[in-house]
């Protein structure tokens, strides 16, 4: 398939868009945390970003450069995730309609959050085919765009301004690492390291039960996810085909981490830092403690994807 | 008894003593606590600070303010909560001794803290009289240079500091609110607002089930805190004969909270800000939860007090 695939310049396109709209979210740093890896880490909280989560990003870019003949006709997308509460809010503020294909049993507390910013839900069964077919008879009915969560443009762009932000705001980097799902986040990143922190490493982290991005960055072909099984949820995902493209081109390392290295790192941060932070934003942390990553006196930039977690179910 | 009450430009001097020292923390805002409150909040969020309280501006200022005779014999303080995590990291950065007196049945993981920033802890019976006399033999035995959590000078200035910052980066306030305890941060916000924030109100809030600053506040008499009770552990002791002296001069208004507010405002910033804060730090957007603040329309400074919490023990 042939497609175009974004520059630097469109994420800089993509920054003036959404900069009034989107948090600029503060970077932490914990000595603590420095003194148990040897390096000199900073923390991007995309989990203190507006519904929690980086995607925010890249659905505001998305509403945000629609053309003028299609707002009237809205957005969709199939999601159960962070980026359904994200396009939900960026069509709110741009009040414009939104229209969710959500699986029937999605956990009640993400119904929640899409409905009350105003979304149309559409429920259906948990499957990929049903949600597809939905989707695409919200589509025909009301002419809504699709907003892919990860394999779209205006997304990758989005997303890769969390990033150009760390950067600008804290010079270069020896490494920057970020969590791999879709891949709208690392693909997004690795074009602005490439343009911004061109010395530096970018790699992506996935989890073992969940690692296709590693085995086609590995085998130089898109593998899918078949039978995910992590506790992180935001990575369940296949790596999109324009994700890949970019990765292939951009990105230097993937590696994996285990469920225990996930866990340990998600508590490291909830107790030295006092953030929250879901599983899927652990996993840079955990490659670090997991020596997958050697950051011995280096900095390091991490992005902390999002903070959605359920507080009655925690795995500590 | 007749001391001098720090002024704000004590609090300035303090501020250019530990600005290189402590975090310049982030203010964060939420919209849709603002919904809920009809205010416009800002929370200044020193859980962030180092040591994950306010606590360590305070020890930092009083620690780097000792005269050049005191250093090698160092600082001593009885404490089981924050500010003995903190004396003992100002201590360490300065590179001087700290010996803290913690009650026996202090909880593991504060005396894990305290112990891992390289202080020596003396531990006594769980007894104001214990403690206390337990110190003075050590202030005899070393000529160690108490610091004591909330009634001392160097203290309260730079307790103060967390306000100077928020009012310098976000402009003036129609209300600031704080948590009382001893009043260290009360007191020192206080000066602050009075010189910063002249037409703004500053009001200090207090669990229901401690409220001795409260009564001390109303009656124009300092009366202790007798069996107080309240999930906000940092709150629990009686406010200090200096930091009243600054709280009947400067604050306008002490309200309290209930258990319930405390535990329902704790768990909205946990769950809409994706933050770490302890119960003591919630009970200012309790006030405004319960109504005792009216904030309709207002732009509202929330100092975020700390976020040291057993993640073992949720009260949710």
């Amino acid at each position: 398939m042939i497609f175009k695939i974004p520059e630097f310049e469109d994420i800089i396109e993509a920054h003036e868009r959404i900069k009034s709209l989107a948090h600029r979210t503060p970077v932490l740093t914990s000595q603590s945390i420095n003194e148990i890896t040897g390096g000199k880490l900073f923390f991007k909280c995309e989990n203190l970003q507006k519904v929690g989560a980086f995607k925010y990003r890249g659905a505001c870019n998305a509403v945000f450069s629609l053309p003028k003949n299609q707002l009237l006709k809205g957005v969709c997308t199939h999601s159960s995730g962070n980026h359904a509460a994200a396009l939900a809010l960026a069509a709110r503020v741009k009040n414009i309609p939104a229209y969710i294909v959500m699986p029937e049993n999605a956990p009640a507390i993400k119904k929640k959050a899409v409905e009350s910013y105003g979304a149309r839900i559409t429920y259906c069964r948990p499957t990929l085919e049903s949600r597809e077919q939905t989707l695409l008879e919200i589509q025909d009915r009301t002419g809504a765009k699709e907003v892919h969560p990860y394999n779209n443009f205006q997304v990758i762009c989005g997303q890769g301004t969390a990033t150009k932000e760390l950067i600008e705001d804290y010079g270069e980097f020896d490494v920057i690492l970020c969590p791999v799902g879709g891949g709208g986040l690392l693909s997004g990143s690795s074009i602005v390291s490439r343009a911004l922190n061109p010395k530096g490493l970018i790699i992506g982290v996935e989890p073992e039960g969940a690692d296709d991005a590693y085995r086609s960055f590995h085998s130089n072909m898109l593998v899918p996810s078949i039978n995910p099984n992590t506790i992180a949820d935001g990575l369940l995902t296949s790596v999109g085909e324009m994700n890949f493209r970019i990765i292939q081109r951009k990105t230097d390392e993937i590696v994996t981490v285990s469920e225990r290295g996930i866990i340990r790192a998600m508590r490291l941060i909830w107790e030295r830092m006092k953030i929250i932070i879901e599983p899927s934003a652990a996993v840079p942390l955990a490659a670090i403690l997991e020596n997958k990553v050697d950051v011995t006196n280096k900095k390091v930039g991490i992005i902390l994807s999002g903070g959605n977690v359920d507080l009655e179910n925690l795995p500590f």
